[in-house]
């Protein structure tokens, strides 16, 4: 049997979208918009609409939508709250389609928008996710967020711990260099995913800003078994299309 | 004391031109381009001018100027010989100005022309080249050069281990994560380095052309002593500018 192709994209600025026509992407920007989309959904939204220009967020707000917006850790003024996972609580958001506008979210999306399918991973559903994408059978990318542009070790770590999961179904084939880095990577971090992280810098970002109350949280393997997918550029649980 | 900056890029897709004014860039490009450049210059070369169209490569060969050029590991059939180190043989090369027409080597240079330093890393000259890096009082830039555009293990590994030359100076500082990443990926190759690099794509597609029989002196610390810089567009040693 022919095996699928696994591959990881370290940065936006290494996405190769033709290379990629067809596969499921799993975009992964684990500190903290995928976390926090992933807890959304565990926590009832009924969708999420990605923007990323300030204006069009404002439009919305105006309409009467919630509105989750962040600028490098600061909260928008007119926006509800900001990127913290703990801010989409099921009082919040069940329900609910919301508005996020996210510093790079959407230009990765757009980037990705050749793929088969579009699909939001993290720590909080790695099992369901390995498990839909294995039952999938489409070549798959691991697409870390990185930060603008670098490579980060928080989102190479979660690949890594994904790849794991799908290499050992036998069902892949990974030549990729940087799937092996982001398994060895995995390998150190997984004994104390946050002690390996205190050296990452978005690690001193977020403590700086006081933000990095949600780190181990984000760490948390299996909070949710939901997989939020991209639906005509919206955000919506699987099981719902 | 001020530290200066460590910085690591993975790919010509991350460098930041702008970012880096100034400071030394160390372009690693260890299968094969940097390896065979060091050992051209422990063997006598004079100078080395890289070269990306193949037909100003044509051109020099005219003048009489002898030639390395390969485009995806085979060599060119008007050239002389090809990227393997071996190749650079002191018979050859000595005393000689030469032409060296590489995949991505040009590109690498052009875009780290606004640097105050570029020069050429590789095992074969790292401690003679991290001796070098830090009597210049400048910030430093390890700028491996993938394969296409994408993250490869080997020139991680070796500027992991650069990286941590330079550290234990503790004359930088590195918030850098891909610097981190480096450095934890160099420790686990070091027992073996070569058996690490197995799994490695390059290692496969060298293997495939049977091309591999260099990949053990690549990965050797100290060959050579010496540091090849670009001046005015063209390889020198360090020492006769």
């Amino acid at each position: 049997m022919k095996k699928r192709i696994l591959e990881t994209c370290f940065s936006p600025a290494l996405y190769e979208p033709d290379h990629h026509e067809g596969s499921i992407v799993v975009i992964i920007d684990i500190l903290r918009a995928t976390s926090s989309i992933c807890t959304a959904f565990e926590n009832g939204v009924r969708a999420i609409i990605p923007v990323s220009d300030i204006e069009d967020a404002r439009a919305y707000k105006k309409k009467g939508y919630l509105l989750a917006a962040e600028r490098d850790g600061y909260v928008l003024d007119f926006a509800d709250f900001g990127n913290s996972p703990f801010n989409f609580s099921r009082e919040r958001v069940e329900g609910k389609t919301i508005v996020y506008s996210t510093t790079n979210g959407t230009g990765i999306i757009n980037l990705a928008s050749k793929a088969g399918i579009i699909a939001i991973g993290s720590f909080l559903n790695i099992t369901a996710i390995s498990e839909w994408i294995a039952a999938n059978d489409k070549d798959v990318v691991l697409f870390c967020a990185g930060w603008k542009n670098r490579f980060n070790l928080e989102d190479s770590l979660c690949a890594g711990a994904l790849a794991e999961r799908l290499l050992n179904t036998s069902l892949y084939n990974s030549i990729c260099d940087s799937t092996m880095a982001a398994l060895d990577l995995w390998a150190l971090a997984r004994p104390d995913p946050p002690g390996y992280l205190e050296k990452a810098a978005q690690r001193a970002r977020l403590r700086d800003k006081g933000l990095d109350d949600c780190i181990g949280f984000c760490m948390t393997e299996d909070f949710t078994k939901k997989i939020p997918v991209i639906k005509n550029g919206v955000l919506v649980d699987n099981n719902s299309c």
